[in-house]
């Protein structure tokens, strides 16, 4: 058996308390601390904010606390999606000794947007014999460690198309939100022009694929648009009128000089077919689909915690989905 | 740009050749040595075997000639599919400091069947600083390398379904003969039960994801049915009478303590509809589908280009598919 794993939470959100109460099923892992400044969990025993945490762990209110943590213990970091977020607190827990690994979505490939940033932290875990990993479902799986996996099997890639399509009604309140359902059109512009609305990662997942093909450096556009709902529609979240905004389209071409990488993401109430698709255009050309789409917030917390065992073994430094092994499912150990 | 990577070819049959041809188009790699003891080979020039390869590069007959190779130097091994077959070759490869990558499909996961000699070349490569990797599309990566990959966005997995359904009558000659197309269902059951007749590779795709998913070991059955023609087909290489076999259903089930993995492989003329399909039963479900299959024999040399030039990236050692980050393909360097 491998040697059990330590764990850290940093952010006790929906996302990291979902990790959380799925960690505790799992016979690798050991969770030994935690830290959320928020005032309603700081102070608080795991076992009062998740059924079966364990009680002897306490949620610290500062990064202070998990200086004395053992060589080898995994950070899983839940917080904030962009990097200048989570740079201070990853750049703290690398001084602390601690390997992080992060839903933060930027970092899934931090050198696109935060170049400087992105080597400073690479020579800081370096030094301090950490690895740093970005992961998730989107980015971290479906459309960058996917297609990039899938694209093992090609003699030639000259370009990828890949196409996610969600049922947002299937998905929990705040990705509902998140996705515009309920908004007027104008406002929907506004929140988009704000950038306060829309998928976050989207640029880091086709930078992060036209790095691994050697396409070059990409030229980005993004657009995001409102899909329109044509009938009423009510989840327990959101009411949305005919007219109104189900959700959204979000589309992004890359061209880099060795090819074109291009994403389409539908996110809204109603979509009629969740699935994930990804066209490989070379020799061959490859198709592949995820019946049903890979399930999102689930798929995120499954790829934290198969990602945490495995960070003692990649070496220290920011590393990417694609430099690692493949996270496979570390339920069993 | 990566540096280049230097190949030397080990066995110039129809894999290695169609290697070579595709090899000459990376600009990541640099062919300077072959080996083939084929007395219609060895001391030819490569370019009078595969057109436009380089001129200055003969054939040698024995692997002497590949003592002096510079340190990094790659060999892509495409000669059998047994690892009793191929172990004295990759001993004297790796004693002369290669990295090793090979179609050889037990060296997808020869601790399967071999798992002394498996740990003594472990040893033997690790002695000598270099890696080894046995890849392909099945075994290395439809039935292994991909639900494994899969699984990483999984958070339990109890069981993988993998099913590969391929229209042999859109392959190439060995292969038809290979699937048993054109014997009467006697003849059929003859050369299974000889082992001359049959897909190689199922057990250790199955083991290896057993393996990485902490199945435990599993216990595999193997049956390998004809198929029979419903009507006459004919293609350029075989004709097969209406009732005769048009080809095979090989099925596995490996059994292990924490969940089952089952194997179909059917590979017939005729077969309707060519695809691969994999199921993972666990939370969540999860269901994949390459629409019109991995093509085989292009994939298997695209997982040989794609892993050469990152086989300096390696621990040295035996390696796995699921060790090794995912081999992108890597045409343009």
């Amino acid at each position: 058996m491998s040697p059990r794993t330590l764990i850290a939470f940093v952010g006790l959100g929906p996302i990291g308390r979902s990790t959380l109460s799925y960690a505790l099923f799992r016979p690798g892992l050991e969770v030994v601390a935690a830290c959320d400044p928020a005032p309603d969990l700081a102070g608080r025993t795991l076992a009062s904010i998740v059924s079966g945490a364990p009680a002897s762990v306490r949620v610290a209110p500062s990064l202070d606390a998990l200086a004395k943590l053992p060589a080898g213990t995994v950070a899983i970091l839940c917080t904030q999606s962009h990097v200048p977020q989570v740079a201070a607190t990853i750049e703290a827990l690398v001084r602390a000794r601690l390997a992080v690994v992060t839903s933060c979505e930027e970092m899934v490939h931090p050198r696109w947007r935060h170049p400087d940033w992105a080597e400073r932290v690479d020579a800081l875990a370096r030094e301090h014999g950490v690895a740093l990993l970005g992961t998730g479902v989107n980015p971290g799986f479906v459309l960058d460690l996917l297609p990039a996996t899938l694209s093992g099997v090609a003699l030639r890639v000259d370009g990828v198309k890949c196409e996610r399509v969600v049922d947002a009604a299937t998905r929990r309140g705040p990705l509902q939100q998140k996705v515009g359902a309920g908004r007027t059109a104008a406002e929907f512009r506004v929140e988009v022009a704000a950038g306060r609305l829309g998928h976050i990662g989207l640029p880091e997942s086709a930078a992060l694929l036209c790095e691994a093909l050697r396409f070059g450096l990409p030229e980005v556009r993004e657009t995001i648009e409102p899909v329109v709902a044509a009938a009423a529609i009510e989840t327990p979240f959101v009411r949305v009128a005919k007219g109104g905004v189900a959700g959204l389209d979000h589309r992004l071409v890359a061209k880099a000089p060795g090819g074109t990488v291009e994403m389409t993401l539908q996110m809204y109430l109603g979509a009629p077919s969740t699935h994930d698709r990804l066209e490989l255009a070379g020799e061959p050309p490859l198709v592949l689909q995820v019946e049903g789409g890979t399930p999102g917030d689930l798929a995120t917390v499954a790829a934290l915690l198969n990602a945490a065992p495995a960070m003692a073994a990649l070496a220290p430094g920011l590393r990417s989905v694609l430099d690692a092994p493949p996270p496979v499912c570390r339920f069993r150990g």
